[in-house]
């Protein structure tokens, strides 16, 4: 088929590695760094541009762009759409974007699927994309109730194809809730962690475990303002949360209660030893 | 040279392998353990049982205890050092461990060292020690001001010889100051992290950050409650430096300041991305 990428970065520029090398598929692509646009079709990471003509003959677009702009491109092509294609948003959250495009596309001959894929890297841009960067990793769809099944089953054998390893389906509303403990309060504690007046005298003090903490400070701030204020009530919500549990580990060792910290450390332990052996059991 | 290894987890562990696999000296190892001693011995990563006979013929003892244990060791086996051992005591605090064993040993002849190996896994015991953990790593070590140079060099010499990248010489204070924000403060964060209720619906919603975030939640709860209780000032202020520091982020979340966020975010990304640069000079 015809797919359309919209938006080289990370995520859109390995979607197009990926497609070419492990699909026949002709991608199409499209961004709005000229730059960017000419080493994709220099790399083959594109078939070619995707312009109005491109995009009429698409099967499947997938956008990969910030929230808004994903919201925007889909009400500014809105005419030059096919009938029937199949439009696959993969930005990072869902609640905001499936309510934004719905109402947008509504009436329209046209199919949209709300996604994400559960892969990243602390860099961002075309120049680091990969066609392995989803090797393994899970794709999240946020699909309607009423979608067609036989057309959810073709989207998700199209990801599959891609290298992902599973595919999840859920609401636009248990997605946003989950990524903000899983991927953006993580980003959150990177980015706090890093601002103790003792990091600058890290070097040759580290193992991995500050590594590990300080990884995704490096992020990119304004997509990452984007996605924290489209999805600021359970953002918030694990904020607090995490604050509350490091203050009952601070208390307890204010107060050199012994007892009441290895209970605590306890605590963690076993749970993260749950999770590993539900990993395990997936696997 | 004849080396003594006390406790035989996985830092005493490796520190065996490591003996035995870089370098052509002899190793005599103590556990408390028989079962741990008996796969020493069998794994070949101890020449034999580090009794009194033996610690008496030693030049180096390697104490891979718990601080209170580390203590307690040389206090009751004072008599049994050759004159001019160098004792190197490698646990995760030096404040308290440091003091300590100078009491103890005031007035005998013994070269006392402390060290620690910036180095470790979210395991522990014999079973999963490995003659490689320390390939790279740096150590850490806190001589007095009085200690023979020649002493420092041959113990550093020695250090090197294991794999380590490099050897790195502070105070005791300025070591438990980088530590608690280093080592201590990611294994409070990583056991607050997993307390989230929605953290047992992680499966599927996770990359990189998760596992990054959650791995040292997987602690010995029992050493890392020592080592916390022996450095609970620096430990507390760098937990409420993070909660200051997360505060502001969830501040600005709540109150939906995509300006003052995005401004957050970039003086966390500007913090990791100088330390990157450190990093990479230093290589």
């Amino acid at each position: 088929m015809n797919i359309g990428v919209v938006g080289l970065g990370l995520i859109g520029g390995s979607l197009c590695k990926a497609i070419k090398a492990y699909t026949h598929h002709s991608v199409w692509g499209e961004d709005r760094d000229e730059a960017v646009l000419s080493s994709a079709l220099e790399f083959g990471a594109i078939d070619g541009r995707l312009d109005g003509r491109a995009l009429a003959g698409c099967d499947l677009v997938l956008s990969a762009l910030y929230p808004a702009d994903t919201i925007a491109y889909v009400r500014t092509h809105l005419d030059l759409f096919r009938p029937g294609c199949i439009l696959l948003d993969v930005c990072g959250v869902k609640g905001v974007v499936c309510r934004g495009i719905r109402e947008v596309i509504a009436g329209r001959d046209l199919v949209f699927i709300g996604g994400h894929p559960m892969a990243g890297r602390e860099f961002s841009g075309f120049a680091v994309s990969d066609q392995d960067l989803f090797q393994g990793a899970s794709m999240i769809l946020t699909p309607d109730a009423d979608l067609d099944r036989d057309v959810l089953r073709r989207v998700s054998d199209f990801i599959l194809s891609l290298g992902f390893g599973r595919v999840i389906n859920t609401t636009p509303e248990f997605h946003d809730r989950m990524i903000a403990y899983t991927s953006q309060l993580p980003h959150v504690i990177a980015s706090s962690y890093v601002k103790s007046p003792n990091c600058r005298f890290q070097l040759g003090f580290t193992g991995g475990s500050f590594e590990d903490m300080s990884r995704v400070a490096k992020l990119n701030e304004g997509m990452w303002t984007e996605l924290f204020l489209d999805n600021p009530d359970h953002l918030v919500e694990e904020i607090d949360t995490l604050v509350e549990n490091l203050k009952e580990i601070r208390n307890a060792i204010d107060q050199r209660d012994a007892e009441r910290l290895r209970a605590l450390l306890a605590q963690g332990r076993v749970i993260k030893e749950s999770l590993n052996n539900d990993n395990d059991k997936d696997r």
